[in-house]
C-alpha cells in the first residue's frame, strides 16, 4: 500500500504527468468548442461525445492519482484547486445520463479552467487575483449601499414613468449598472424618463458622479495595494545596500577605538 | 441626572447597542425595498407602515440615549453624523402626517444610510472619500470655467440646429455631462450637429479630447494624493530603522572618544 | 511718468484689484449666458449690450494700468496669460461693429476664460496641465502615424461600403477618433461594415486593441511624470533628516579626532 | 570594395540621410493620402504612380546603402528594423504588376511605418511599448480563457435566441470583445436576449465585472512594471547622494584613528 502511495506521489509530481493533463485540457477545450457548430455535432457528435467520455475517465484516473499520492486526504482537499477540481470531475460522473443536458455541458466547458489549476503561472496569478478581493470588502460593501438606496429610489419615483428600466427593484438593479458602465446612459435611459419629469437629472447625473467617484478610488485602492505588495518583495534599495556598507565601516572603527583603550 | 447620563453613555458604548441599530437598520432596508412592490404594498402595505413607525420610535430612542449620553450637546453635534442621524430622524417626525408623501419615502429610504453612520468600517472609509474632496477643488473649478464656456458657446452656434440638445444653457450642460462620459456622443449628439454644419467637428473633438485630458489629470492628482497618504501613515522604512541603529553606533563611538580625552 | 507708472504698479498688484477685476468676469459671465436666452435677449438685450460694452472697457482700463505698471513692455508680453488677456481684449474693440457677430460673441466667451489668468491658483493648475504636453509629444506623433496608416487603409477598403464613415480621408479619421473612445464602434460602424465584409473585424480589433494600449501607455507616462514631479517638489524625507544628523555627528567626531591629534 | 563599404557607412550615419529619408515618407504619407481621392486620383493619378515608382527605387538604394554600409549582413537583419524596412521595400518590388492591387496599396500605406524605423524617438518609444506585451502574457493567456470559456457557454445558450450575436463561436468571441469594451452591451446584446431568457443578466453581469476585474489588474501590472522600470533607470537619489559623502567622511575619521596608532 504505501509503495502505491509512492509511486502516485512520484507520477503526480512528474513533468510529463502535468504536460499530458494540459494536452487533454486542451483537446477537451477544442472538442466543447466544436460542439457549438450543429452541423459538426450532426455528423460526427457520437464521435466527440465517445472522446468526451474517455477524457472524464483520465482525468478522473488523474485526480485518483494525486489524491492518493498525496500526504493525507485532508491535505489534499485543503487546496482549494483540488477541491476545485475533484467537484467539476465528480459532478461530471454524477449528473451522467440525467436529464440536465445544459448542466452537463456547461461542466464539460467548465473542465477547460482546470487549465489553470494545472499552469503553475496561471494559478499563481489566479491565486493573485483572489487576493485583492477582501482589500476591496468595505468599498463593495459602500457600493452596495449606494446601489441599493439609488435603487429604491429610482424604483420609487420612475416605475410608472418608464416600467423596462425602473419596473421592479430587480429591474432598477440592472439598469443602474447599466448607468455606471455608462452604456447609453443619457441616450436612452436618462432622456426617456426626461421626457416626462424634466427634474430627474439630479438622479442620474449624481448617480454617475459619484458612482464615477467610488469606482475611480476601488480602482486607486487596488493599484496602492498591489504597488505595496510589489514594493515588499523587492530586493534591498541601493540606499539599503550603502547603510549595511556604513554599519560595517563603523563596526571597524569601534573596533580600532576599543584596541587602542586596551 | 448624573447617573442617567451615565447610564445612557455606558448603553451607547456597549457592543450589542451598535449590533442591534445595525440589525433595525438592516429591517428597515428590507421594508424599503418590500414596499417598491404594489402587490405587496396593497396585502401587508399597512403591517409594514406600523414596523416602519415602530423603527422610527427605537430609532429616536437611540438617538436620545446616545444624546444624553455625550459629554455636552456640543459635543454631540460636532460630529456631522450624529447631526446626520438626528435631522434624518427629526426630519421623520417633522413631515409625518404631512402631504409629501415622496419627501417621507425618500427619508425612509434615506435611513438606510445611517448605516455608514453606525458601522465603524464604513463611516472610517466615507471619511477618507470626503477628504480627496477639497484636493480637487481647483481642478472642479476649473472643470467648471471648461464646462460654462462650452455650454455658452454650443448654446449660440447649435441652438437653432438641435434644440433638444443645445436648446438652452441649461440643456447644453447636460448635453456636454453626456459628451465627457463619451455616451453617443458621436453616433447621435455630433452625426446629427455635422449634417447641418460639417465643420462642427472641432468643437466636439476639442471638448472630448481637452476634457478627457483634464480628467485623467484630476485622476492623476488623487491617485498621487492618495499614494502620498499611504506613505505618511506608514511604519518607518528598512533605511530608516539602520539609519536609527547607525545613529546609536556613532553616539556610542562619541562616547568611547570622550572617555579617552578625560 | 514715473511717478505714474508707480502708481500702476501699485494699484495692479493691490489685492482689491485682483478681486474687482474677478467679479467683472463674473458678471461677464452671467451677460454670456443670459444672452444665450432668446426670451431674455429680446427683453433687455440693449441693456446687456450696454453692461457689456462698460465691461470692456473697464476691461481695457484694467491690461492698460498693468502694462504702464509694468517694468517694461517687454516684460509684460513675456508673460503669455498677459498677451492672451491683451489679445481677447483688442480684439473685442478692433472687431466692434463688424459683421463677425458670431465671432465678437464668442470672444466675449472666451473673456470669461480670464479667470484662469487671474486667479493664481488657476494659472499656477493650468501651467502645471501644458507642462505635460511635451512629455507626451512623442507618443501623439506615434498616435497620429496609427490613426494615419488606418486612416488611409480604411478609406481604402470601406469607401464604397459605408461613405457615411469611411467617405473620405476626413470622415474616416472622425470615426477612428470615434473608434478610440469606443462610442458606438461596434453596435453601429463595425456591424455595418461586417454585413458586406465579414473579415473586416480584423481592422476594427487590431486597432481597438493597438490604441487602447497605446493610450494605456500614455496615461501611464502621465502618471509617473507627474509622480516624479510631485516627489521631486516634496520635502526631504525622513531618512534624509537623520542622514542630515548623521552627517553632523561625524564632524563632530572628526573634530574630537583632530583635537586629541594636535 | 572595402572603400565603398566604407563610403556607404559614412552616408548611412550622416544626419542628412536620415533627415531626406524622413522627408521623402512624409511625401510617401502624402501621395497615399492624396490616392484615396477618386476625383484627384482620376486627374494626376498617373503622376502619383511615378512619383510612388520614383519614391520605392530611392527607398531600395537607401537600404543598400545602409546594408553595404552594415558590418556584416548578419548584423543587419539582427535589427527587427531593418527586417521590417526590407520586407517592406522587398514586397513592393516583388508583387509589381501583380493583380494584388489591394495588398500593393496597403503595403504602400505600411511603408509610411518606416517613419518608426528612422526617427530614433519614435522606434526607441515603439521598442518599449513591445518591451511591456511579454510582462502581459500570463494575464493575456487568463484573459483567452476566460474569453473561450464565456465563449462557448454564451454560444450554447444564446445561439438560437439571437443568431446575429451568438450564432457561432467566432461571432460569440467578436460580441464578447464587444461587451468588454462596455459598447451596448447592456442597450443593446443584453436586453435583447433578456427578452426571451430573463435569468440571462448573470452570465452578462458576471462577465463584465471579472472581465473588468482582470483588466484593471493588467493595467495595474503594467503600471507597477513601467514604474519600476523608471526608478531603475533614475539617477541617485538625495539620500543617495548624502549617503556617498557619509562613507567618505568615515574613510576620512578611519584614516585619521589609523595614523594615530602608527
Amino acid at each position: 500500500m504505501k509503495s502505491l502511495k509512492q509511486t502516485c506521489a512520484k507520477i503526480s509530481e512528474h513533468k510529463w504527468f502535468t504536460n499530458i493533463i494540459i494536452i487533454l485540457i486542451l483537446i477537451n477545450a477544442v472538442i466543447v468548442g466544436l460542439e457549438t457548430y450543429p452541423n459538426i455535432v450532426r455528423h460526427v457528435g457520437s464521435l466527440l461525445h465517445i472522446i468526451d467520455q474517455f477524457l472524464l475517465w483520465i482525468f478522473t484516473v488523474e485526480i485518483a492519482v494525486r489524491l492518493i499520492g498525496s500526504k493525507t486526504i485532508g491535505a489534499f482537499f485543503k487546496n482549494p484547486w483540488n477541491l476545485f477540481d475533484f467537484v467539476i470531475i465528480a459532478a461530471g460522473h454524477l449528473l451522467a445520463g440525467s436529464y440536465y443536458v445544459t448542466v452537463l455541458r456547461i461542466l464539460r466547458v467548465l473542465r477547460v479552467l482546470r487549465a489553470i489549476s494545472v499552469i503553475p503561472s496561471l494559478r499563481k496569478m489566479v491565486n493573485a487575483l483572489l487576493k485583492t478581493i477582501p482589500s476591496m470588502g468595505t468599498i463593495m460593501l459602500l457600493l452596495g449601499l449606494f446601489f441599493y438606496v439609488y435603487g429604491v429610489i429610482g424604483t420609487m419615483l420612475y416605475q410608472e414613468i418608464a416600467p423596462e428600466y425602473f419596473g421592479t427593484l430587480h429591474q432598477t438593479m440592472l439598469t443602474l449598472f447599466q448607468l455606471i458602465t455608462l452604456d447609453s446612459w443619457s441616450s436612452s435611459v436618462m432622456s426617456q424618463i426626461m421626457e416626462h419629469d424634466p427634474t430627474a437629472w439630479w438622479y442620474f447625473i449624481s448617480f454617475v458622479v459619484i458612482g464615477a467617484f467610488i469606482i475611480i478610488n476601488l480602482f486607486v485602492g487596488v493599484i496602492v495595494n498591489n504597488v505595496g505588495e510589489v514594493y515588499q518583495e523587492e530586493e534591498p534599495s541601493p540606499a539599503e545596500i550603502k547603510l549595511a556598507k556604513v554599519q560595517e565601516e563603523l563596526e571597524e572603527i569601534k573596533k580600532l577605538l576599543k584596541e587602542k583603550s586596551n
